[in-house]
């Protein structure tokens, strides 16, 4: 990784390079050591019932997935792979921004731990999980 | 359920109504007893890393959930609530469009357990998972 | 559930019932609101190899399981059917005893969602991990 | 890993050296490339409720992850470390022996994923799972 500090601004760029990230209208909201926070822009295709209007379950997978491997990137100073992903879910999300909040559980050699909880704009927990991530150094 | 046969015509009805479904371009291919073929069409929201393409891990996510969800259409007529799931993660999907595969492991009566496994336009398997899903009978 | 109180000494009489939780020993610690924390006692017998001494992952497995069940006991009154359970394994567990701590992610009516961290007897973190129970009052 | 060929005998060699192994009776049934089948059999101590008299989730939950560990062995000549697993329950185990099936999903570099199945004397399916491992070769 460069010398460059990792901010939410430096974060935010790098996740915006991704098509996927700019249609989730992602905004990284903090970036701490070991944690980040990061606001997913709510869009009508997220819906999967017309009639009950809740949000697709893939989505909030994705938000797990995402904000556990951004809360490494105090560390890696990179996005990092995933090696295998577990989702909960809570409670139907309706329309709405979701906010992800991801946190290092166990930071390792090769691989690492981290979980994370998406909360709809209400604030209530509306699905959570854990994963595991490959945070070797890439190689030179 | 309706006495109308689970057909993939019927099941592509069903899911056609969803817009996450429309976005993700869901084609039923087979619906099976205990089993269902469907496939996603590839877009370039799918692309999470600009420079090596690949597609973002949430996608994969959502066909596993989405096929193991609907091995059960079956029995149940419907689209299920999921209670959790796990993806495993096997090498990187690239542009183009994935095939994904549920099967019914354990049909319970409250809550059932389901498969899947997700293949590029190769037939090379790039995610597997399970999850559980809530199978009551939805009340009168 | 009876009007008795739930007190560490009533979970350790429920606990104690099992003859699997007598032969790990079990020790209740503590009995809060949502949370519970339990001793394993250490024995010969959980030893994977016998060179390195360390312990098998199916004792850790137990332990995430137990902790994560028990943490709903002041909402139940009772130990609950597992559904499914992910463990994640963060280092190898030397022999002496373990404490495993349980908390309640997410209360609901069918089924709900706990997690539990065990520690070895220096206090480091030696695997973690999350599970869905089957809540629901017994049938009457 | 030697040259000597990993057959039923060599594999419940290395499998009893561990005192775990031992107290649960493991009896190694069948070898194959990517597959493996182990026989555990039933004690006193894995029952968790002494009136209904069913198996505790702890020891399906190890023979899950004894079963897709030791599903490598024809790959790797050895047991493996455990990075993750899952375990579904799918009814009660009653007291008995139990069989546990592993088999190789995706065997990669550095970490691969296999699938295990536990079932009871009747054959009867009570409890299904897969993990992630740790299959890099050990360092010189």
């Amino acid at each position: 990784m460069s010398d460059e500090p990792i901010t939410a601004e430096r974060v935010q760029q790098m996740i915006t390079r991704g098509p996927f990230h700019q249609w989730l209208g992602l905004q990284v909201l903090k970036v701490e050591k070991d944690a980040v926070e990061i606001k997913a822009t709510w869009r009508e295709e997220w819906v999967v019932n017309p009639d009950k209007r809740y949000t697709h379950g893939g989505i909030l997978a994705a938000l797990v997935d995402l904000a556990a491997d951004w809360a490494f990137v105090s560390r890696t100073g990179r996005g990092v792979p995933t090696i295998d992903m577990r989702v909960d879910y809570h409670r139907a999300a309706m329309p709405g921004d979701l906010i992800a909040k991801g946190r290092v559980v166990k930071a390792g050699g090769q691989f690492s731990v981290a979980e994370a909880q998406v909360f709809d704009k209400e604030g209530a927990l509306v699905a959570s999980g854990r994963g595991v991530y490959f945070t070797a150094p890439p190689k030179a």
